[in-house]
């Protein structure tokens, strides 16, 4: 494989996001012929179209976590880790799809959806979610391809394997703290929070950051630093996207913003609802949430009262409380100085109040 | 890791068997301790009760190829990657139990039938599948896990890796095939078998014996014989399967007998059925075929047409075609003696009427 330098010195995020961009459309085209099944290239058409709408955001981290570390050279091996991650956020997104029962992700419909789509009749909806799980199989399967395809040295590989294995349990438990959770509210916010570090804050940012990192050879002290940026920067993330799960425009976000609400996740938001709220406010909000027939008027009355009992304010003081957390682990850091500005610079992006 | 040594020069399938027991013994009590939260202890115990139920075919056909190929010494390395194959499949089964709403397996509820009476009400059964999915993604997460974990040379790994990953495509289009298949009765027989290729014969038998072979640095010799071998046999393997899966008692197959009738499955004994049989008797077949409520004399009735058709003799027939072409291919390959004799017993024992 060619030796690629995207900028030498400062780190670009939409650089990095084309080059990454690269990798996982190589690989696709390499799975759309390289399999002798003419129904393999619908499978990769389907998961080159889904891929098209994400944002970047791990692998985006894996190039900064090499970056801070001192990475420098030769990025094709990175690239190729971070495409895995992306590939397999990919694989994770399919599957939670079908849990949550979501009918639109990235503005367009879900997987399970399109692939109901594809079978007439009373199967329709069975056969959407059995081709869809294994679609997402497919696409973890494809995920590891990419990692073991990506041509690292045998320290390289010793050092970033237990972290993607750490990183694929923490989510998947993570998800399955969530799904427990949906439908039985509680006003148990530390529960919330717990839920929110394992399928968010490490998954999405520590974990990615640690793979970089360990690339380059990182030692203790540098996965310390990571780790101290990037665990109150996801915890803020994902208080961000509860908010924009319930007052997001589903122009910025590509989702619909009645579906946690009817599915009745038990955010932090909510939980703060709970426990702040009037015995009226708690009793409506127990009512209307976890209705699947929710309409525009009942979310209309949840929001209201998520504002009224303090909730929503709450969470904007976390996210501020925590975005600066991150920043200030960011002074003093072992990183270099042109991922450190990056890694500022994102902090600010991901939390702020549009997706 | 210690040295393992099973039985210098004969290969007793049930030492293999305890052996790869033991390794994932080993393994899920690491898991229980190893992750810092209290839910995951639940989630491997209901693994480790899935698992005992299993025949342990896939890690005893890894252990016969290595043999074959004239692996000797440390068995260590070997049944690890053997226990990642039986892990693996233990995922396939999960999720395929899901997409199949199958009830019973193994002679026990499905994975998502438990999981669903954990939650109390009308979220019961969405739960059960959102939880199943999950489950099944972490143990693909530890199959994984394990074949990381083996120790294996550089040689080996670039060895097994690039046939792992074949393994899991062709299971996973397979079994793609089989679902957009089910449902949709036709009489195109060769279409059956490519489905029986891809999700049976390859992922059963093929590819179990190919790592093996390949952890022993088997050539393309050796590689070549195992296919020769491994195809007509898993094909044997999956027809008699399809016969215990309309005849068969649930004693002995662990999974009810009405679950392919009632889906409707697309089996080439069916396919068989209804290119021979008479119009009458096809339209028979279309109607009973895939009914939900099909109940035990609706079944008699499809068992009688099947049989009338002579579909059923027809599969016995192919079954014997096919062990005997398995039992050439081992006249003058190059395997080891011993593991010829095993895997001459094993084809003999793989395809007989009872499961």
């Amino acid at each position: 494989m060619s030796t690629r330098t995207i900028s030498p010195g400062i780190v670009d995020a939409a650089s990095v996001r084309k080059a990454v961009d690269r990798q996982l459309g190589e690989f696709l085209r390499e799975r759309r012929t390289g399999f002798r099944h003419p129904r393999m290239a619908d499978l990769v058409q389907l998961v080159e179209d889904f891929l098209a709408g994400g944002k970047r955001i791990r692998p985006t981290l894996t190039f900064l976590g090499w970056r801070a570390a001192g990475g420098e050279g030769d990025e094709t091996a990175v690239l190729r880790v971070a495409a895995s991650l992306e590939m397999f956020h990919s694989f994770a997104l399919i599957h939670d799809d079908i849990m949550d029962d979501s009918d639109t992700r990235r503005g367009r419909p879900t997987i399970h959806r399109i692939l109901a789509g594809r079978s007439p009749g009373e199967r329709a909806e069975k056969f959407g979610i059995g081709a869809a799980v294994l679609l997402g199989d497919l696409v973890f399967t494809w995920s590891d391809q990419l990692l073991h395809t990506a041509s690292l040295t045998r320290a390289q590989t010793e050092a970033v394997l237990p972290l993607v294995t750490e990183m694929r349990t923490e989510v998947m438990l993570g998800q399955y703290l969530d799904l427990r959770a949906t439908g039985e509210l509680t006003d148990d916010v530390e529960a919330t929070l717990t839920v929110n570090r394992y399928k968010t804050a490490k998954y999405t940012v520590e974990r990615p950051l640690h793979v970089g990192a360990a690339l380059a050879g990182a030692g203790p002290d540098v996965l310390a630093a990571c780790t101290a940026y990037a665990l109150p920067l996801g915890e803020a993330f994902q208080l961000r996207d509860d908010l924009l799960g319930v007052y997001g425009d589903v122009r910025d976000t590509g989702k619909s913003r009645l579906d946690d609400l009817r599915s009745g996740k038990n955010t932090t938001l909510v939980a703060l609802a709970l426990r702040a709220g009037t015995p009226a406010q708690t009793a409506r909000l127990r009512a209307l949430l976890g209705d699947p027939a929710l309409d525009e008027d009942g979310a209309e009355e949840v929001r209201a009262i998520l504002a009224a009992t303090g909730a929503r304010d709450t969470v904007e003081h976390m996210i501020g409380d925590r975005r600066r957390q991150a920043l200030r682990a960011l002074d003093g850091a072992p990183f270099t100085p042109a991922a450190a500005t990056a890694l500022e610079h994102l902090a600010a992006t991901a939390t702020r109040r549009t997706s």
